[in-house]
């Protein structure tokens, strides 16, 4: 087991945008071997979004699908779909973020693959769970984030609705669903037994917000507003400084004091609003303030220099830009050049995690589309002949 | 294995507050045993968050730490430390989010516990990665919102650095803290070894934001600006209609040509601007230009009607308050009553995701502190009179 911890296993991925890619591209970057399975127009990330040398290869398509192999397969004709079929009976986990009637209409629910393959994983990522009112409903992200009470944290701080400026839900929940087929492989080598797997958004994001921000409305009859106040006050954001913006985070009262003294206010130490971190939580918004108030005084620099001596946690404000200069990440290497086969020179992010028990030793390139048709069908046993009468008819790419 | 896929995985919980709170509440609803090693003053989470009955009992305590069992150790004393010592002994999986060298000086690190366990998966929650320059400063959520980047997806939407008002880096961190031990179960019954795991929130948020927003920045050099334009848009937000917001998904070109027609715009559907998905993403600000001034005609009930009948993604707007009368969650029994023993009646949200080879039986309460100190020392081995001793040093209580 010199790979990652999933070395060995094998993943049949029909997933696409990036709910999907990011749980398989999760399994791949810690050692599973992932087929990705697109269809003849490929995944929209490749085209839908901005910024790409050559069509179809987009930075974020780069991003979501390292580490993975591309087959085009067309499952709407019947040699395609026999193919995709082929694949799965060999694979430890197929992955969908397909409405699960489409997928018993074609075979591939988890009742008709198991019949060959009982050992199968089989994840059905959905926007919302069965049994519910919204479950045939189309969704995307941000209709998850509206629904889901997201968009309401960002109201209750700002006044306005708004969606977290990423695909917060669907990555979450990503990475949720690649937890989620961990958990049934360890079961697996319990039982030898597959199972079925729905993992939907709307409950996932629903548990996310509920558990932070319930709060006093988590007892029946409620004893108080819903909502954690310190993380919903408008301040709570980097402070101003004198030439740019600091975080800080004096949360113990030995923080909290030092953080006093810093800002020349060595009497609110007393003060019995600010005297413990229960007081300093139940006067958030004064206890904002003081914070705005002091940390106007001083450059972004001084601060940090001064809270590092007084081991205040601190740290300067990092624009997306700012990320690829950051110098801790450049001490760890998170960033790698790598060059792309058919993109050139491009910037790869590292595993964040490491796993002393040993990594996937060779790291593969975001595949363009269909890169490993014929491989990947060599692979499942089809002969050059069957394979050059598949392109011919369209059922593969 | 009728319990849930973790069922029989025994769990060493040395964390606080979120991060890896979540991570073994996780564990815990997918079957693992979970003890929450609490010292002397309890995990901060108890006090710290606003809204409780009873002090030490706030609610968002309560969300993060149902399904485990609470002893507490002083660790600072010898005799707590060896209790803590035995339960890792006998353990599957430690977890802390404890620095590094702290544990090192207590025996905690990997090294020293797989001499007597090696079979333990130990797994570390860090702020940062070893090996980079921030690796020992203290943080907290923010700090780490504001390094990564995230801080930084909502300056480029609204024009000013503000964290998304949850503790995302925490949270997202403590899942993929779960993800991991998962994956490491599923090696060791491969290998039957342990092994130690570090998981830094840094690293892992700073994945999260780039792998989505570094977009034309991901080449190198960049062919043009970071960021997804679609998401950073000032409109990426629910839209105002004539009585409420909704929020809408026409993404396709059906669902979108349906939207045209819906709001009395068909001539949009031949529009350069607006005539495919790859138009609409590089014409973002327009498209939701178009959306805003429709939108603003009708109702959210009225528009909801005809957006269904279209096969238009589209949603109403929850605030945090709404998520707990909301029809679909209501539905699936999101949200159940539930018993506390001390607490009264509460609100319980349920396990999102639904595994079909077998789920965790029995629910349990979030403990108060140190509830289950005697039967964890009297399951490890302890007798009577030794936990009589151990409480009246103060070593357990």
């Amino acid at each position: 087991m010199s790979g990652g911890p999933l070395a060995g296993v094998k993943v049949v991925d029909l997933t696409t945008v990036v709910v999907g890619p990011i749980c398989t591209r999760t399994l791949a970057d810690y050692g599973a071997e992932v087929i990705k399975v697109e269809a003849p127009g490929g995944d929209l990330l490749r085209t839908m979004a901005q910024g790409s040398r050559n069509p179809g290869m987009s930075g974020k398509f780069i991003n979501f699908n390292r580490n993975k192999q591309s087959i085009v397969l067309d499952i709407k004709q019947p040699d395609g779909l026999a193919a995709l079929h082929r694949l799965i009976e060999k694979a430890d986990v197929f992955v969908s973020n397909v409405r699960p009637e489409a997928l018993t209409r074609a075979g591939l629910d988890h009742a008709s693959l198991a019949k060959k393959n009982p050992r199968l994983i089989h994840c059905s990522i959905l926007a919302f769970g069965r049994g519910g009112r919204y479950y045939n409903r189309p969704a995307y992200d941000p209709i998850v984030q509206s629904l889901s009470g997201v968009a309401g944290t960002l109201e209750r701080a700002t006044g306005e609705p708004r969606f977290v400026p990423m695909v917060m839900s669907d990555h979450t929940t990503g990475l949720i669903a690649a937890q989620c087929i961990g958990f049934a492989l360890y079961r697996r080598e319990k039982t030898g037994q597959g199972e079925a797997i729905d993992v939907p958004m709307l409950e996932n994001m629903a548990s996310f917000v509920s558990s932070e921000h319930l709060g006093a409305a988590t007892f029946d009859p409620p004893i108080g507003p819903s909502g954690d106040g310190r993380l919903l006050s408008p301040d709570y954001r980097p402070l101003p400084t004198k030439d740019s913006y600091i975080t800080v985070g004096p949360n113990t009262n030995q923080q909290a004091f030092a953080f006093f003294d810093a800002i020349g206010r060595p009497e609110l130490k007393t003060d019995p609003r600010f005297d413990s971190a229960f007081a300093r939580t139940n006067n958030a918004a004064a206890y904002f303030d003081v914070r705005k108030a002091g940390l106007a005084q001083k450059t972004t620099a001084e601060w940090l220099e001064i809270f590092d001596r007084l081991d205040v946690p601190a740290a300067r404000y990092n624009t997306i830009d700012d990320l690829l200069t950051d110098p801790h990440l450049g001490d760890v290497g998170f960033f790698q050049p790598e060059d792309h086969p058919s993109e050139g020179r491009i910037r790869r992010s590292r595993r964040a995690n490491k796993f002393s028990g040993g990594e996937r030793p060779v790291e593969t390139h975001a595949p363009t589309l269909g890169e490993h048709t014929n491989a990947i069908l060599a692979g499942a046993g089809y002969t050059v002949a069957e394979i050059e009468k598949m392109r011919a008819s369209g059922a593969v790419r």
